[in-house]
């Protein structure tokens, strides 16, 4: 049997449902965009067949089973050691039911799947533009961050082929990159119906944006209500407690 | 000497810097999304020269002339009446000097007037598109309200050719168009460089976004805190209370 742990890693309780995750300390580690995005996500409908493009650790697909009861969630990653160590997180979950973890490059995978049936996809994609940015990382944690080996243009391009007709993606990225997002979206025929902004403070600058976009879907987008991780210095919102489970 | 008012026309006080319009009760009277445009877009610098394309009544050049001081500000407008009705609004606050009134369509103004020369661009467009909404209004309404003579492609390309190198366009539209606004800008070249997302109150959807473009710039969106009308049911927030000078 493998062992559970390898060197560097560690086991992080995520606070809801007695659910762990396995992370590397010299790796990437999840934040709280994962977390808004499987919150976001709860809509996907009961026996859904999901795709989690880019899954790294597996948090997202993991944590989206304290949201929703999944038919089957694919979490799709190419790092072959990221893979394993979401495997062995499932595996510690007892999640091998509903998560199944796929070594793959996510260019790839309208050759491995069956195209235009699934009913939803999340992603967490890397942020930054492969020329910009800090680059002082590791290779791991450079392909997490930096669109060298994903770009938004192969995560739509993918999800249109994989998703069924009215099939939803929803997505955890950058303001500074909206535009960019809505014109490959566009080009991918993947309209955005949703956009819920993320602001650290009620005074500042938005900094994560979490968009839900419909396959074929007819245009009208629909703004929320902002999102505030703390309302005052060092005091969480209340809605960011309720997400978390702390209220 | 030209009567000052005609037939159900009106003079309304503006409440700022003893300005006036005058607006016809029967068409389209400006809202708050003017007022708001025209405090976004006061960080055009000293002595440009502005284009208000689709100016109406003219209320957006006249309320800008209390935010900055251009150099000339062209107020552009298709329909004769209401062009008409501008210039005396324009000429009753004696602003001559700052602002003209030019009764043309914008897709002819690439053969009107210099190209490349204009600093910065201010539009309060139709919001809905040719064929959605109700439509039971009169047609100088439907000329303001919907994309009958005036498309959000018209106003794009019209401002690339007009704008000079890095030259801004500031612009007040629905949220719900954002993907349409996104693709468009980016098919002209118009690089959206700032947004604010305007919400009736903090737990409610966006109903108005104001948008900063850079013709030829870097992608890189900043998106500037929510703005809200009232902070609670009937009392105006503070910021709404600064813009309207009541504070």
């Amino acid at each position: 049997m493998e062992k559970l742990l390898k060197d560097n890693e560690r086991i992080d309780d995520l606070q809801i449902n007695n659910l762990k995750i396995i992370q590397n300390s010299d790796g990437f580690c999840f934040g709280i965009d994962s977390v808004l995005l499987s919150d976001f996500a709860k809509g996907i409908k009961k026996n859904s067949k999901i795709i989690d493009l880019g899954t790294g650790t597996g948090i997202i697909a993991i944590l989206l089973t304290a949201k929703i009861i999944p038919k089957i969630i694919l979490g799709v990653e190419l790092q072959e050691y990221v893979a394993n160590m979401a495997k062995r997180s499932v595996a510690l979950n007892k999640l091998e039911n509903q998560i199944k973890i796929i070594n793959e490059d996510i260019r790839n995978l309208d050759k491995k799947l069956e195209l235009g049936v699934y009913d939803a996809i999340v992603t967490n994609p890397p942020y930054m533009k492969q020329n910009t940015g800090l680059k002082n990382e590791n290779k791991s944690k450079l392909i997490s961050r930096h669109e060298i080996e994903c770009t938004l243009d192969d995560i739509a391009k993918t999800s249109n082929k994989l998703l069924k007709e009215n099939g939803e993606i929803y997505m955890v990225h950058r303001p500074d990159r909206l535009m960019d997002i809505m014109e490959i979206f566009r080009k991918y025929k993947l309209e955005i119906k949703e956009m819920r902004l993320v602001f650290p403070n009620p005074h500042s600058q938005a900094n994560l944006v979490l968009l839900k976009a419909v396959k074929n879907a007819n245009p009208f987008l629909k703004v929320d209500e902002p999102l505030y991780i703390y309302k005052a210095k060092g005091e969480y919102s209340e809605e960011i407690l309720k997400i978390y489970n702390k209220n």
